[in-house]
């Protein structure tokens, strides 16, 4: 695995107070949750089920779809490794700049990788488009054809216009199309449904409950994907990767949905306020977005230094997005918190580029 | 994955009120550990490390190795997976019968995978034999040669000689010896230890401390290795593999390494206890084991049907073993409870016997 993940608080020898580095949404109630899972404790006492069945009914159940359709896993993450691995050898596509996960797991099971650049740059330096070709999706070498793409996008937060989507799944049946919506519902644009992906035979959907419901700690995530599909990725798993209290965790997330609630058109509006405040910034960009985190890039300088610094006096922690592959060291992500945090960080960067132009 | 792994209680409708079928040993206080995890609930909101290198530093202080030494993993199931893909396409012999994941890893990651029954038949019917041949350990076939084996061994609970394993090792120094060591808390026999592992090119030793500590929930175990085997195993390791609350228990348990502590001596002198009942059986056989679980076989009829008899009749599981390569299927395995649940084992099982006789 590569290195520099977000979420990297560890690093630092101080506390950090505002943590801006991962896109998982931390402002949620989790409450009753953890008062669930502190009463499940002897399950830590128990072998979970080899494989998490009675998870993937009560998942199947939620999404309207056969259980057959479902395979949970150890979070997203493991849903990336055993589908490079069920698919080994593939020629695969990523559209970037994305999750590196895609690229480190193709490469671990011998897939032909290429990251294909979503083409037409925005004011010059970013390379990732507002539309999505078709085109990108082509394939020409041998071997079965894979397409790996983020919806919305880690780290730019775009989502590719369903339309364009579907267009390019039915024009090309023989490439299978690997889409993780693990930030899908951090979004108000139109998405795939599990019924729609599991209706197909070339579509494999990703969704994570980590990023949902703000478990990250837990490890939980699941695939949609057509029946003959899953058969196939449930074949290289190995027992008991799902653990007993992530199983715990997603049973009852399942029956009480509404856990840990999110007011998406209040996070998503303070989002556009906080990228309209860092653009005010001279010397920063900032990608449009539809969901609540944004890709940024100094002018000038390195967003390494940025980061360190903001750490050290400000106790905040932002993610250095310049090990994306396709983007430069001038790039970094930020998840809008709550309003006072946000305009803490704005004016701490606006300092930063004060001291540094 | 196969299907037929112990502990699978959730397939019978009733109360389980003795469960034989894990090796897990049970009977310990695991309290202070979830008084410890119950505080801990907040992990669950953050991203654990995604390689867990505070947890294996504190593994490797208490084994006495360099941290260089250890990775950290999902249950030594994970390991096990990992060290397949790390040396994918070796030419394996896996010293069976024994747990099945080891062929299972191994054909995941194309290995030339080949049982080899530990020779010399047991009263006729039993393959495994109490000494450990080198010559077993030959490979003649291209590609790297590796050699996996269980000590003390699963299903059958014998330990091979350390002095017989030490020579093998020595003999073969182009062999790569996997020698999963996750039942190592129970036995009196001498084993190989971790800095004796970590001291040869071609030793990898497995611990468990879902064993150990009884929290096979959690799914926690590492490796032991030289720092060049580990630094190829942590390549093929996805991120955040391990989960928090794995970690948080396992950074207490090597700062508290005398939580639930376990009275060996009395466990293995019930456990000769049972065995002593259970050959008294007309119709029952029993292999020597070293440790506190062994292997039973039915002179006639079928271990599935006796299983299924203890747990509807007696809420009894036992392990129906006859899915280990190499075993029939009068073959189950049980692990050593309480004196009480052993004798209401004993009498079940004689109950069953003379019905069937």
């Amino acid at each position: 695995m590569i290195q520099g993940h977000g979420d990297d608080a560890y690093r630092y020898g101080r506390e950090i107070r505002a943590n801006f580095s991962s896109n998982v949404y931390r402002h949620v109630d989790l409450g009753p949750l953890k008062e669930h899972l502190a009463a499940q404790l002897d399950a830590i006492g128990n072998y979970p089920e080899p494989e998490p069945y009675t998870l993937e009914t009560a998942i199947a159940r939620m999404e309207d779809v056969p259980t057959e359709a479902v395979c949970a896993t150890a979070g997203a993450t493991e849903a990336i490794y055993l589908i490079a691995h069920a698919f080994q050898g593939s020629n695969s596509k990523i559209i970037g700049p994305t999750f590196s996960e895609y690229a480190d797991a193709c490469r671990l099971f011998a897939h032909s990788a290429a990251l294909v650049l979503n083409s037409e740059p925005r004011g010059g330096w970013y390379p990732a488009s507002e539309h999505f070709s078709a085109s990108e999706t082509d394939t020409r070498a041998a071997g079965r054809a894979m397409v790996w793409l983020c919806n919305p996008n880690n780290p730019d937060g775009r989502v590719i216009a369903k339309s364009d989507l579907m267009a390019a799944i039915e024009k090309h049946p023989e490439t299978v199309f690997v889409i993780d919506q693990s930030y899908g519902s951090f979004t108000q644009e139109a998405l795939m449904t599990a019924r729609e992906a599991a209706a197909h035979q070339n579509v494999i959907q990703l969704h994570s409950m980590t990023k949902r419901y703000a478990i990250p700690g837990l490890r939980l995530g699941y695939v949609v994907a057509n029946p003959n599909i899953i058969k196939k990725i449930r074949q290289v798993r190995m027992p008991w990767s799902v653990n007993a209290m992530a199983i715990e965790a997603g049973l009852y997330l399942c029956g009480h949905p509404d856990t840990a609630p999110i007011d998406l058109p209040a996070l998503l509006s303070e989002a556009k306020r906080l990228r309209s405040r860092l653009e005010a910034i001279p010397g920063i960009r900032v990608v449009p977005t539809d969901t609540h985190f944004m890709l940024c890039r100094l002018a000038e300088g390195r967003a390494k230094e940025l980061k360190d610094w903001l750490a050290h006096e400000h106790g905040i922690l932002i993610r250095d997005a310049s090990n994306f592959e396709g983007l430069d060291e001038g790039c970094f992500r930020i998840a809008a918190q709550t309003t006072e945090q946000n305009d803490t960080l704005a004016e701490a960067i606006k300092a930063w580029q004060e001291a540094h132009r």
